[in-house]
Parts: structure tokens; C-alpha cells; sequence
């Protein structure tokens, strides 16, 4: 976006200075819907590149955000002082190291009394317990022998066919047939990796990236390339073009909608173009939409897999971001993959937990999936906005946060001469936990950055941690 | 044991031929006890070894069979027709091959209607489902979240502590500490392996051979050494002596009892010196110990665990064979692996299905467990002696049955030229299900064996398959 001199750049200064005027006076206030693109051509008599140079630039000074489906709003007034993080530049090229904090972490975030800004799940209050219990008791009593007995290999049918039918939500258009269920999105990925790869073999990740997928990774003797990601918009199309030509993938792992740590949606084009570049050079793409239906905008997004013609996707996903972790309920649309992915799950686990597969179907099947949806992403929009206002007034000068469009993680960046993992030894000491950024990459890179989960309740404890959390890093 | 002239071995024989009168006179009745081995020796005023080989020739003849801790009894009538099988002789080297029929038979066993005696585990009828169901209400109320809530890394505590527990029972010495819990025992072995194995590398097994532990082995790339396997007294000693010395093996993986398809009993003796001898060559035994629940005899055997001082045996169990299979609770006591197990398992499956693991850890606190195991015990006890009876009724003359002292699994020869995977064809079209012995190899052995799961309720339905099993042996 250049500045540069020319009428049409010009022209889109003014519209965004006239703007970010409004806003200064307080006439466009914080949660105000701005025009639509359309209407800034109409108003202003100007293209439509020219209304969206307008919005870029003001969404650059954090005066505005754009939510996915739905338009472009005005910022709680701390955005100002907080840059977004620039795109990640790791090395391009695989890369092998073991880091050990993610289980003391995974551990210690059962200690009581904690506030736990590490864990990836929403919080119990959160979840619709007392729905589900009333869903176990129905099944017990309605499954053959309580649940007892293994599934079909595919697994739970009422289950499958409900997953089918949501796939609609994303343009998806799975059949039951297409789906097997697995403990978990985890397991998913798992299963996908030992049917994809071989020890030796490189796979290419977003960079940051979830350090259980990194983990897994390793443990099983793969070499990871990270890839440059932009925290809005996703892994870098251009970085991805040139790998695939040069570098062997034995396959690519991406979270496309809402990733965890940055919260950034891969745009429609680029899920397009990802599949249609993938799929040339033979490369299996594994897709982790686990946080696809906690959206921010006001439609579900897209995945990879609706653009998906020749069965090279293999979509995961599970309940345990949105219903319950604990269940152990999730599964895998592996494409062409079906019969090596069967046969893995076969030998490695026989059969799925019947009871809680059968609980989670029939919540599916009810249509209370939903409603419990519209509530929990209202909720977790609401804390997102409360985390970058407390951000913004106790951390220190300098700090960037992502603008997540969904999911469950705001990825923080202190300044530079900052150091995460002695920060975490200093939080725990005052019973406050989050994720170091060194723990999403393999490589030296952000050491200055943190994960912070907003999916506590949102109350006075949880804003005295980010203010002890800002203290601490704002003193070292 | 040689019949050969001299005095000590006349001895035995003159012993055995009186008691075997006795026995065709019906002055000794199927089922009754015969005199202890020490009451022999007293009133025929021998040694200890001349009475114990009177007692084995007339095993050997079908005469009587031996109950584990518990004596030597008059087997029943129609045994005397069965021979039992021979020791296996596979090939002692590494073998990789594939084979198909596993997933077939596991999907076909989900039809209806079917008289099923593949399924290797106990039909509902035999499992305490109301009693479980009544434990999930109790869980989903009793757990915070429902259930909903990921578990600590190890998995949940009262399960642990339970395991420990009932660790006395075979001459353990766990404490909850030594446990890491599973989604059932089949992913406890498969984390084991993942743990010690690499491709390519090579494990020692029992020769017939559980067909899910033959596939996934073969799944992540492992040659498979068979060993030479006594149906009475498992895995051949000597075989396994010389293997050690000259193969470099990564693991053994045995099912020291009650091993699924032959039903053997690895001796205390056999089981501390296999544990010594392995930890003199370095080679962690994976012990599945998922059958040692259910015996025939008077007291639970010991495990090649209760043997291990050196921490290198890890061993692997569920509650799938006694109380749920669709339940995936399962645990293994990895020794001094457990730091590699823990990290497997959090980074493929992160948390255990936190109700039903918490259902049965309830379940054994109560001692409900041992109450259900005496019934079950008993009625798969009664079921393995219908079966030989029918099968000795109905089957073609030259069949040898196994001689299971625990377990679910009946192991069947049928003369050498019957070719059971054209029987087990036949079968299916009267809708009748059994696995065919080429399953439990990946040699060429076994062709004219099955498996045969006495696992089923004992009726009517059950002996006519039987039936109609035995008559088409016969045809063909």
C-alpha cells in the first residue's frame, strides 16, 4: 500500500483522514458499524479499490477492524496504542529440535487456584454441562448394553450423519460415508500423519504454530518447515508456491480458519489457490478446522476441504473447543485417505468411546449445537475485546497483539528485548500461567511472544491476571 | 517323557493306567478332583516326579486336564476324542506380510443375526451394564464439568489407585504412580511400540498370534519374529533362548496369560526367567496382561511384571474383555518407559475420555468388580467345556482342540488338508462367523485352524452354529 503520489492514492488518504476524524471526535464511536465498502464508492464518487485502500490504512492504525462476513468496525479506543504483530519470518527450511516446557505446561494447568491463560479449551462455565448430562443419561439408555459394546469401524452413525449435515454450514458437502470419528481432533491428526508419513519425511506447518502439532511432529521422526504467516490472512501464498517447487512435502498441516496462536482465516482465494497448488504437486493437505465454528463475523468461513475436488484434503476437526474436551470426540473426512485411515484407527484403537460419541450425536442431531454456539461465540468475542482493553492499559509500551477473527487465542508480542519463558517462571510464581511463544516454533524465534486463551470467564480475576501479567513483563 | 524301561518310568505308567481304569469304569466322573500330586506320592509311595508324570500321560491322553493353582480333574467325555494342538514350529526369522481379512471380520461381527465367534470379547449379556449405568450417572454428577474437562497427563486418579490396588491380586507391586492410563489395552500396546521401536526394527511374539497385534505391527513398518508357542505353557523357552542370542530384537510383546488364540499359561518359572533373560539381552518385554483376569483355577496367575525389578517390562491391560469394551479404558505400568509413554500419549491423544474412565475406577473402589468376575469366570469356564463338548460331537474325526486355562478363546485344528479361510466363507453364508487361523500368522501355518470365542451366551443358537460349523468341516 504506497502512499506515493498519484490521484487515486490521494483520494483514499483523504477518505481515511475524514475517518479517522470522526472517530478522534467520538462521532463514529467504539462498536460502530463504518459503511460498507459499496457505500464509501457511492458517497465519495470513488472505485472500489480506492473504499478499500481507505479501510486498510485506518485498519493499519488499529482505528478500525474488519470481521469476517460482516463489515468493518470501529476499535475499543486501547487498539490504538497496539499494533498488530508483522508476518512471521522463520527459516524456510526444516527443521529438527526438542523443547520440553509443553508438558509441564499441559500439568500444570491442572493445579487449583491458577489462572490459567495456557489452556485451549473454554472454561467449564462455558460449556452446556448440564445439557450433556442429561444426553449421557439418554444414551446409556438407549444404546444397546449402555454403551458397552465397539462401534462400527466408521463409528457412530447418528454422529457421522450430523457432522455431514453441518458440513454445509462451510460449503462442505460430506456424506456420512465420507467420515470417520476418532478420540479427538488430535487423534485425527495423528492418524493422518502415520498415514501419510514417514519417518524422515518433511511436512510444512503455519509458523507459529500449535506446539502439540510440533510435538507430534517430532516424535515421530518428521522434519517441520515452518512457514511465513500473516497474522489476518494466514500462511504467506507466495512462501507456500515456492516450497512446494523446491522441497518435497510429504504433506501440509494448516488451521485455516481461526489459527492457534495468531486467530488469523486464510481468505476464500487463498483456501482455493492452497488446494489447487497442493493438489499439482501431489501434496496431501491436512486440515485442522477445530476452531471453524467459533466465528467472530456473522457467517462460517469456508475450508480448504469445500474447494476440494480430487480428495487431497483431509479435514479434522472435533467438539473439544465448543462442547467438551473431555469426550474425546472428534473425526476425520480423510478424502481419498479413507481405507489407510480405517485401517489405522483399527489397529491402534479398535473402536471410539461409544457413549460419549452417542451423546455428542444426538446433541448435533437436536439442533441445541447452535444455540449453544451463538452463546459461547458472543462470549468469547466479548472476552477478546476485554483482553486487548486490559492489554492495552497494563502492558507495557511497545506490545502487539493479533486481531483473531475467531477461535480461542491472542497471540501477544512484548518488545523485542523481552523474554517469554522467564516471564513464565516469574507468572507461575504468582499463579498465573500462559504459553511462552518459543514453544510454537522449533526455531529461535518468539522469544518475546506469548499465547493468551480467552476462554476463562471473563471477571476480576482474570483481568487482575493480565494486569499482574503486564506488571511482571512491564518490569523486566 | 519317555516311556523307555526303567523303573521310575514304569512306575508313572503303572500309576497312570490304574487311575485311567478308573476312569473308564466311571468310579472317577467327569469333573471329579483327583488325589494331589503329594497324595499320590503317599499312597503309592513315589516320588514327586514319578507322580507328577503319571498325571501328564494322562493329560497328554485327554484324560484329565490341570486347573491352574487349583488340582487335576476328569476332563469331560468328548475330550478324549480331541487331541490337543502341537506347539507351533513358525519360521524363526522376521516376516512381512500383509493380510485383509481382520477388518472384514471386524465389520462383519457388527451384523445382525449373525451367530458371531470371532468377537473376542464377552457377549453384553455377561458385562454388568446396569450397574455401569447407574456408575455414569453417578460420574456425570460426581466429576467437575461433567466429565467435560481434560484429565491430568496420567490419567484419573481413582483408576490409578484401583489398578495399584488390584496389582496384589498377581504378585504385583504398583503404586498409582507406575501407571499411565489408555483409551483400552490395544492403545497401550501401540504407544509401547511407538516408544521402542523404529521401522524396520524387529519384535519377538507368540506363534499363533493375536491378528491386531500382527497388523499394527506390521502397520508402522516392524518385522515380526514368531516364536515357537506351546499351547499348554505359551512361548518355547528354549526357542526364545537362542532367538535372543542371535537377533537383535526391540521388543518381545507376550500374553503370559491366557494368550489369545491357544489359551497358554506361561508357568511362574518360565515367566522369571523370560523377564531375566531379556533384561540380560537388554529387550523390553510388552507384557499384555488383558486376559488375566479371567481363569479357570482357583487364584489369579502372577504376570512376568511381578518378576520385574529392572523396570523393562511394561505392561498393558483393560477392562475390554471383563467389563466394556466400548468404554477404551485401559492402562499400562510402562516401568521405567514411563516418561516416553506420557509424552506419546499427550501428544496423540492429550486426555482419556474422562467419564467411563471414572465410571470403572468407581467400579473397582466398590469391589464390584470381584463379584462380577467370580460369575463371569464361571459361566466362560462352563461355555469353553460346552464347547469341546459339541465341538467333540460334531466335528470330523482328527480335529485337536486347545486346552484353554483362562481366557475367551478356544484354538481349533482341523485335519490338515481343511483349508479354514474357504470354511470361513462357507460360514458367512449361513451366517456364521469364526477366525480363520491364517489370521494369527504371517507365515504360511494355521490353514486349517480357527479361532472359535466362547465369549457368547451358551444356548441353543450357540451349539446349532456349532453344528453347522462341525458339518461343513466335515463336507469339505
Amino acid at each position: 500500500m504506497k502512499r506515493k503520489l498519484n490521484g487515486k492514492e490521494l483520494l483514499y488518504l483523504r477518505i481515511a483522514n475524514s475517518l479517522e476524524q470522526q472517530i478522534n471526535n467520538n462521532v463514529l464511536k467504539v462498536g460502530d458499524k463504518l459503511p460498507s465498502i459499496r457505500m464509501i464508492c457511492r458517497q465519495h464518487g470513488v472505485s472500489m479499490s480506492t473504499a478499500q485502500f481507505a479501510y486498510y490504512e485506518l485498519e493499519a492504525k488499529s482505528l478500525i477492524e474488519s470481521r469476517p462476513q460482516s463489515g468493518f468496525y470501529v476499535c475499543n479506543a486501547s487498539h490504538r496504542r497496539l499494533a498488530m504483530p508483522e508476518i512471521s519470518r522463520p527459516e524456510t527450511k526444516p527443521v529438527k529440535v526438542v523443547t520440553d516446557i509443553f508438558e509441564n505446561s499441559f500439568n500444570n494447568a491442572a493445579e487449583k487456584n491458577f489462572i490459567v491463560f495456557s489452556r485451549g479449551v473454554p472454561a467449564t462455565a462455558l460449556l452446556p454441562v448440564a445439557k450433556l448430562n442429561k444426553g449421557m443419561l439418554h444414551a446409556v439408555r438407549s444404546l444397546p448394553g449402555g454403551g458397552t459394546s465397539y462401534e462400527s469401524l466408521q463409528g457412530n452413525e447418528k454422529l457421522r450423519t450430523q457432522v455431514a449435515k453441518w458440513s454445509f454450514t462451510w460449503n462442505g458437502n460430506l456424506s456420512k460415508k465420507d467420515i470417520l470419528t476418532t478420540a479427538g481432533c488430535m487423534n485425527a491428526i495423528s492418524y493422518c500423519l502415520m498415514a501419510l508419513t514417514k519417518r524422515g519425511d518433511t511436512i510444512a506447518v503455519e509458523s507459529p504454530c500449535f506446539y502439540g502439532i510440533l510435538q507430534l511432529s517430532q516424535s515421530i521422526g518428521l522434519k517441520v518447515l515452518e512457514l511465513p504467516t500473516n497474522p489476518q490472512t494466514g500462511v504467506d501464498m507466495e512462501a507456500l508456491k515456492k516450497i512446494v517447487q523446491r522441497t518435497k512435502l510429504a504433506a501440509c498441516l494448516f488451521v485455516s480458519n481461526f489459527n492457534n496462536p495468531f486467530g488469523s482465516l486464510m481468505p476464500d482465494e487463498h483456501k482455493k489457490e492452497a488446494v489447487k497448488l497442493l493438489e499439482k504437486y501431489n501434496v496431501p493437505l491436512i486440515e485442522d478446522d477445530i476452531y471453524g465454528d467459533i466465528y467472530f463475523g456473522d457467517k462460517r468461513s469456508s475450508c480448504c476441504k469445500s474447494y476440494d475436488e480430487s480428495g487431497m484434503v483431509l479435514l479434522c476437526s472435533s467438539v473439544s473447543k465448543t462442547l467438551a474436551p473431555a469426550y474425546r470426540v472428534g473425526w476425520v473426512a480423510p478424502g481419498k485417505f479413507m481405507e489407510q485411515l480405517s485401517k489405522i484407527k483399527l489397529f491402534n484403537s479398535l473402536s471410539s468411546t461409544a457413549v460419549t460419541h452417542e451423546v455428542i450425536g444426538s446433541f448435533l442431531e437436536t439442533g441445541r449445537y447452535e444455540a449453544h454456539l451463538r452463546k459461547l461465540r458472543r462470549t468469547l468475542h466479548t472476552n477478546y475485546l476485554q483482553y486487548v482493553r486490559a492489554i492495552g492499559e497494563h502492558f507495557p509500551n511497545g506490545t502487539r497483539v493479533s486481531r483473531p477473527q475467531g477461535g480461542l487465542s491472542l497471540w501477544v508480542e512484548l518488545p523485542k528485548q523481552s523474554d517469554t519463558i522467564s516471564l513464565y517462571n516469574a507468572a507461575i510464581s504468582k499463579k498465573i500461567i500462559f504459553s511462552p511463544g518459543s514453544m510454537f516454533t522449533l526455531q529461535n524465534q518468539f522469544n518475546n511472544c506469548m499465547r493468551l486463551s480467552y476462554g476463562l470467564e471473563w471477571n476480576e480475576k482474570t483481568e487482575s491476571g493480565l494486569k499482574v501479567l503486564g506488571k511482571l513483563a512491564s518490569n523486566r
